[in-house]
């Protein structure tokens, strides 16, 4: 069994801190249950265009509101607690803050923490080094 | 890209309730996400002896307190809003509600929502239906 909790692993790498947002990794890749899991926090009045090619993504707002657009739609939702959201298509999306959000991130395929958003705003794929 | 709220899906199927707990499914096998993401308050005062024998689980205490036992060692660790465990080995464990608890569950492989527990604290591996 893996117990963690986010305020230790704010203290290590598992953090991940960018313009807009910050990330703390729970579990990774390598903890082999074939999804990875973050607590990421939204920064009051961010926006933030993304679009996760190589990964499927489901967010849960634990706390605060904004909006998340579906950019090939045009479509808009509002965020707040309660409220989840799947990118089952790959979906490229921006996301609001109208204040700070805690989310709820589950990813498939697992990041294994070493990636960073590339320009068109996806996490690339990485190919395991044998 | 898949919006489901907590509010709108308890008037559903997508609920679940049992003695001891009650359970959210915002994301079921169907979804495509390779993953089931579930919301499940466990209340106040609960004893969960349970064992996925099919499943690997991530629980991540969104409020609440309580403690969760690894039932094959019997250490314990205090939850509380920001603890995580992940049942990695499949591991049996007591999960003990001192207040009422809300938890975001990731299940791999994903749950198809007809599931119930066995005898045993597992959700039976369903077989798909050709």
């Amino acid at each position: 069994m893996i117990v963690r909790n986010l305020t230790d692993a704010r203290k290590t790498r598992r953090l991940v801190e960018t313009a807009g947002w910050n990330s703390v990794r729970l579990l990774l890749k390598d903890d082999g249950m074939g999804f990875s899991f973050h607590i990421t926090t939204i920064y009051e009045g961010a926006e933030l265009p993304m679009h996760y090619r190589n990964h499927l993504e489901s967010v849960y707002c634990v706390s605060g509101e904004g909006r998340i657009e579906d950019a090939g739609t045009g479509e808009e939702f509002p965020l707040r607690p309660g409220v989840m959201y799947a990118l089952d298509k790959h979906d490229r999306h921006i996301l609001r803050a109208t204040t700070e959000m805690v989310m709820a991130c589950v990813f498939n395929p697992p990041l294994n923490g070493l990636e960073v958003h590339d320009e068109s705003g996806a996490y690339p794929l990485q190919v395991d080094v044998v």
